[in-house]
């Protein structure tokens, strides 16, 4: 089955924002193995979008159609889908009960506009939204079936993975599903996953996709099979195989985050953190404290920017800074041993760097950053040249960093082999652009 | 004169990208006055390249082309488009020079297919390409004119802005040309604005645009004139309009975001920051930090997560935290006083409170927080309630907070009317969600 995306929208197609969609919507189609050949965009104007909706039903088996439910009058999709097939538009009570009751429970009035909401294409089939105030619909046709969905993403996604992929899954009556992992990595490039994975990807029944993205790497295993079982059978073998071969580079699956995994696997050892952050400024605390759960293992950090700020709060000796300055292993190492003490953490981290644009110098040029990680069996320092501009510097260094965490509760070598070909020079692969 | 743009590529349509260019060029075109009224991807296949090809030629008078440009056998741009005009594929030895040039230029060897590269349909003309491989070109059709540039967006944008939007200015021969600018605020909701310049946005000349970025609301001007500098002038006019009837509603314009222009702010007047962050978990040092030349003015912070952080790091009493609690106004003001004195910076600033999803009671709910702004003439403290996600709750405290920095320095009200409202439980408008 091949599938048209038409999303719906003046702001679309005067670039105020990024469609992203589209994007959305065709992985998951790829899930029920349904290939995705054209994307369209058209304005809220009538006669573009008849002539999209036409051309769609005549090259396409699938059309998801994003947008234009809304209550508005600029929100024709229901009535334009109407008018292009000949059909008339019904108002469907239920929907209709269903908008209010949606509003009764925010405590808000609905308006007469949101009626309109509930009008459909005779012959459709309505999707409840219930996290907004649009129902979508399925109208099938005489090749094509058309899905319209709300254009907003949250109530997209929802609505495509509670309503719109079940049904379509019943029709297509693939004789293969399609099911695929995500495995998160970090340490090393995708040159070396590449070698280092040859042999399983090249295996018949498991396509192996790769994916940067910065600063992680991601291995994606696409499984099909006669039933969903058998799929993910065939995944969790080729998963454990990559495991196996790749070790702790691995660090997740799926969608939790690398702070997300450090705080789970403190939480599991009932071990603390803090941190004294310097170039990264905040943001190793902030990205463990966005996740739930944090104030389990998280009991804070000093963002010591200023240089009197690293002695006054972290007791980094005067001395010290005069002598090896405030990007030097001396530093860094009394930083991670100061923040562990004064929180009273199993792990105290560390980082201080030049992130750029200035700061530099000839023996201390910008992108130099030194880590520490201190913990009672004693303190662990590196430094690296990570040769990016200040935003990925400061990701960059925050990720290692947590990364060392990571494979300290585990029991793991800290550095990867990137991060050891990094150390003290050598320019990191992945960190350099690709072209064209 | 009407725009369709075409983006190439099987990683579109495979959902493995979002398509981020074709907002930037719609917006880009805009400026001269150019209205796109299409957008579209397709596969590296020549069938439905060709289609798009012929019927964009059809309906549009300009057709952006980005993709599909590379050196690779997927790469077809050039190709499909001659022969879609009955074009024979001619190289251009200029621009094969170029080529080999940009090789040699970065070290390394050209390969024999990015001779390719240099193919184009007879009658184009090359547009260079400073930082990649591949040139872009411009074919004038009978009615249409094809522009075509690279996928990759910094390529992308540069040869946009250097080469098509000149040549493209010039064939438009448009009797005016559109300047907008950006206009940032935060602190009202975008319905009390829309009444704040109903008179304004309703004048002739000058169209006033809204859009909601959580947590701010932009107001984005867009003037037509004969010549770029009648337009500017229009827009000078009515921004001081706004500026006059807003005040210090209005944060900043075009690019530079709030925590840009606090740093901006306390340079200027040689005034430095330290904060004490609990909810917000090291948000606000991390996006001062962000900012190249944040160590003039920021001193640091202290990111106490646990209540004994509160009292070990900050001085907060213990009486205070088992008296009142760690979200209270007394430990936020011990909090904002305590960073500010142990950093010796001009202004301490504290957050406190519960983000969610858990962590709520009967007398502090979910979404309560407490900030503080200590400063040597006193210490200003308030408490709201903002009833959003914990990622919002955290990025609304943060700007809150920083904005009441700003408003400091600037000597203006810290509150503004939108905070006003929310003070103790009121629900901040733009905070509730939106629909469909």
């Amino acid at each position: 089955m091949i599938a048209e995306i038409l999303t719906i929208g003046d702001e679309l197609l005067r670039g105020e924002i990024v469609d992203s969609n589209k994007a959305f919507l065709s992985d998951r189609l790829l899930s029920l193995d349904v290939q995705t050949h054209w994307h369209a965009s058209v304005r809220d104007d009538p006669a573009d979008m008849t002539d999209a909706f036409l051309r769609a039903a005549e090259r396409a088996d699938v059309v998801l159609v994003s947008g234009g439910l809304g209550p508005t009058r600029d929100d024709l999709t229901s009535s334009v889908l109407a008018e292009s097939f000949g059909r008339k538009l019904v108002r469907d009570e239920n929907a209709l009960e269903g908008i209010r009751a949606f509003f009764r429970a925010v405590g808000r009035e609905m308006t007469p506009n949101n009626a309109t909401q509930a009008d459909f294409p005779e012959g459709a089939e309505v999707l409840a939204n219930p996290i907004g105030t649009a129902p979508g619909f399925m109208l099938p046709l005489e090749r094509a079936v058309f899905f319209c969905v709300p254009g907003v993403p949250r109530e997209m996604m929802r609505m495509l993975d509670e309503q719109v992929l079940p049904r379509l899954a019943k029709r297509t009556g693939v004789a293969q599903v399609v099911r695929a992992r995500l495995l998160r990595t970090f340490g090393t490039g995708e040159s070396m996953l590449d070698d280092q994975l040859e042999d399983i990807a090249a295996a018949d029944d498991v396509a192996l996709g790769f994916r940067t993205a910065f600063p992680d790497n991601y291995l994606r295993p696409v499984a099909r099979a006669a039933t969903p079982e058998e799929a993910e059978a065939k995944l969790d073998r080729v998963c454990a195989q990559i495991r196996e071969r790749l070790g702790a580079i691995i660090y997740g699956e799926g969608e939790e985050t690398l702070p997300a995994v450090v705080g789970r696997l403190l939480r599991e050892k009932g071990q603390t953190l803090a941190v004294a952050e310097s170039c990264t400024g905040g943001l190793i605390a902030e990205s463990v404290t966005e996740e739930p759960g944090a104030s389990e293992c998280f009991l804070g950090g000093v963002v010591a920017y200023a240089n009197e700020a690293k002695r006054a709060l972290l007791g980094v000796p005067q001395a010290v800074l005069e002598e090896h300055g405030a990007v030097s292993e001396e530093t860094v190492r009394a930083m991670a041993e100061g923040v562990r003490e004064r929180f009273g953490a199993t792990y105290g981290l560390a980082t201080t760097g030049i992130s750029g644009p200035d700061g530099g110098s000839e023996d201390k040029p910008v992108g130099l950053v030194y880590l520490a990680l201190a913990r009672a069996e004693g303190t662990f320092v590196e430094h690296f040249v990570f040769p990016l501009d200040r935003h990925r510097h400061r990701r960059l260094t925050a990720h290692a960093a947590l990364d060392w965490v990571r494979r300290a509760v585990l029991g793991e070598e800290l550095l990867g082999p990137t991060l050891m070909r990094a150390r003290g020079g050598a320019s990191l692969p992945g960190a350099s652009g690709k072209g064209t």
